[in-house]
């Protein structure tokens, strides 16, 4: 499928459906870290916007999409405002379900992926290229969250369930789809579904990555 | 008032006059806070110009004015390195200025909001998304200051005055200023004053944001 | 030498050799931090891709060059890979050489002051603000591997070796040699080896850049 068409068909629907979806739960993931990290509402704002719109900025900006998206639509501007509020004001009800941050970090993460890499195909770029800018888009905005709150990177933790393999796969699934012709609303939607479980999965079953061989030898056990 | 009409009476006379002198501000800040951080004399050049011309190079990033200013015209890049020498030799003095880094960066965020809103109108964005940009270009070259000297951003953190509404302000008049075809020097001027007096108030008043809805419960007090 | 004239020429041939190599020993930096951080396997891959490319991708898009080089060009996305991929199988071997992070660094520092120079005096930049954004390509992808990683930075640390200044010595190097028509691949390669053993010497002779003026007087002691 040739670029411009997969923008025709894609991007003036589904494209922004999931954008704004992705972004409303990413700035619920970065609200909700504001409030453990104990900012005020206008950390709470911020944090939110950042997390919500940082990845595609990045996405926007290498692709030559300027002025991206987020200083051009007013709803990717005025969403995370909305999640801010919802959290501001119900936080202690959205905390109550163990690990929110983690469960809409990943709605984000399933989201970005695709929209990421259909974006960048559409922009000209090759899959393989246009599946490393749909990793970026994911995890970029989380990757600034914690940066800013001083929280090494979850995408970096040997610590923490797999995060980047399911945007990895997601992002694969969609230039795959692509390249095959067979990329619409519903296999869009099913690659973010598949991104997002094979998160939850991870987190729910503490799947891990392997680090380095032989590090567990007794030579670097000083670095922890 | 179009556009192409504010780049033609603003651009050329206020907005380098009052970007050399926000660039001038914000890196004495930025030394200021190398030389506490006890960097050496290129760790205070470097932080000097990232926390002076930081803001305003995502401004232009986003706006699409590639190369941005700081990089083409001589004066952005050569005004940092006369503020990290004033700092190198001056320090105690300026120092003595009790909270001089917090009184610098108020007067650096009250002029880039203006002349951050104002390029980003010039160069086609709506009222509200040029506000925030200002808003951008105001709080950015602080944050990357504050990330590469390992602080929590001043803008995030609740213990501290407000300090991202000042900028909000300043940025939302500008933004009505040119709506209404009121937006010249002295207005321009007057919004950068307006949003430098709000901060140092704040400060001097220690006034706070709210933070989150029931934030003082039990149950949160452990992550302080 | 017109601009044109350097990126045909040069760009082609030199560039991109000197350039996958900067990759690569980049790459191999920021798989080590990443070993030594303890980070797992998509960690170690993560952090070599932004060690070697931030740097590059940051000079792209400042002037303009969009989608930048890492992510059109598969070798510069695949080559910190391969470097990810001999850390996490040989880091031991590779950690023998006392202080490996530094070396490569310093490898990469040279070659990228020298290709970054060069990219942006092709892209139309002055030679002041070509050196400048040469220096910005080499410090700016290690610069981004230190805040991920929770590291301060190290071209801002006193207590390290001088970082910053080879690299300003081997970009101003590069603009002298384009202003004099003397640039070329010999020539190249030279500045970047000049800027390579000048930071090999400084970590080997522990040579520091002084700090403020009367940095040392009891008032600032407490900083620490």
């Amino acid at each position: 499928m040739p670029p411009a068409e997969i923008s025709q068909i894609y991007s003036d629907t589904v494209q922004q459906v999931l954008d704004l979806t992705g972004i409303f739960v990413f700035a619920v993931a970065g609200a909700l870290m504001a409030v453990r990290k104990n900012f005020d509402v206008i950390g709470i704002v911020l944090l939110a916007e950042v997390t919500a719109l940082g990845g595609g900025v990045i996405r926007d900006l290498i692709i030559g999409a300027v002025p991206p998206a987020a200083f051009t639509d007013i709803g990717y501007f005025s969403t995370p405002l909305a999640a801010a509020a919802v959290v501001f004001f119900l936080h202690p009800q959205v905390e109550r379900i163990s690990g929110a941050i983690d469960v809409f970090d990943a709605a984000g993460l399933g989201l970005f992926c695709v929209t990421g890499t259909a974006k960048a195909f559409a922009y000209g770029l090759g899959p393989v290229q246009a599946a490393a800018l749909g990793v970026t888009t994911a995890v970029g905005g989380g990757a600034i969250r914690d940066v800013l709150a001083r929280e090494i990177p979850m995408l970096l933790r040997w610590d923490r369930e797999i995060y980047t393999v399911p945007a990895l796969l997601g992002a694969g699934l969609v230039a795959v789809l692509i390249e095959t012709d067979t990329f619409n609303a519903v296999t869009a939607t099913f690659a973010a579904l598949f991104a997002f479980g094979f998160r939850v999965l991870a987190i729910w079953r503490g799947w891990r990555a392997p680090r380095a061989w032989r590090r567990n030898s007794a030579v670097f056990e000083h670095y922890e």
